[in-house]
Parts: C-alpha cells; sequence; structure tokens
C-alpha cells in the first residue's frame, strides 16, 4: 500500500477557495478504484494548514490518478493558492 | 478523529535499533482502545525515513497515549535514534 502526506500551508484569504478545489479533488479521487482512502485534516494548531493523507492500492494506483483529468486539472489550481508539501511512503 | 503523521529521519546505522523500538511502541499503542489506526511507512526515496501514521478517536486518546509507560518510556529513546517531526491534524 502507498500513503500520501500532502500538507499544505493556504496562502491568507485562501481557504476557501482552496476547500472548494480539495474537495471537488476528493470526491473524484475517491472514486477512482486504487483509492483506499483519503482524509482531508486540519491542522490543530492553524487554520490554514491542511493535510491530505490519502491510501493507494499500489505505485499503479497512484501513476494512474496522477494522470486523471481532476488530478491534472485541479493541482496546479492548488498550487497557486497553498505551498504543498508531498511526502510519498510505502507501508512496512 | 485526530490524525498524527510522525516522521523520523533515522541516525546512519541505527535503523535495526529504531525498527525495534517502534515495532515495540506500535504493538503496545494498537492494543489502546482509542487507537483506530498505528501504521509504519518507510519513505519510497529513503531507507533512513520512515513515518508513523496514526488515527486516534479523540484527543482524549491521544492524551492517555502520550501518558501510557509505553510511551513515555518507549518515545525517548526513538528520539535517540533519530529526528522527529510530528504533525498533529484533525478531520474536517
Amino acid at each position: 500500500m502507498i500513503s500520501i502526506v500532502a500538507k499544505f500551508t493556504v496562502k491568507q484569504g485562501k481557504e476557501t477557495s482552496f476547500l472548494q478545489l480539495i474537495n471537488e479533488l476528493g470526491e473524484a479521487s475517491r472514486a477512482e478504484a486504487g483509492c483506499i482512502e483519503y482524509i482531508l485534516h486540519k491542522d490543530l494548531k492553524s487554520n490554514s494548514v491542511f493535510c491530505l493523507i490519502e491510501k493507494w492500492k499500489d505505485q499503479a494506483a497512484v501513476d494512474f490518478h496522477n494522470n486523471t483529468p481532476h488530478f491534472t486539472g485541479i493541482v496546479p489550481q492548488i498550487v497557486e493558492l497553498a505551498q504543498a508539501e508531498i511526502d510519498v511512503y510505502e507501508t512496512i
């Protein structure tokens, strides 16, 4: 299983637009066959730091996801609104 | 639900000791009533970067966990072997 931790520090005042985009991306991503889990979180100590914790069946599922229209269409818009730190892990 | 992302960059040569401690901590932590999930990962690109992705029922469960003998006994040993970056999130 592949887990992705995507931490977003959102620019001030852009939280609402960010959440709209991330929810749109989440809905489409969860519908993918290889998606096990796709959960949005907020940092306990900050209203502008969010984190997607995603679980994917395998690397092929991640590769497929990264080439979907929703990913390629929405992620560039998200990166305009937030600084992203992406870590990709495998379970051991 | 509270999710904790604990990223560890382990000192060179200390991976085996680190994994022994983290597995001991994981076994005891998963047995706690408030623990939903406690999964150890390795970074895809590095053999010395690991990540615990933990899910807890609520903040009370996290507070209980942080005061258990296994946490207070093992975590100080782990911090000797690895640089830890801990992020705490709530689902939204």
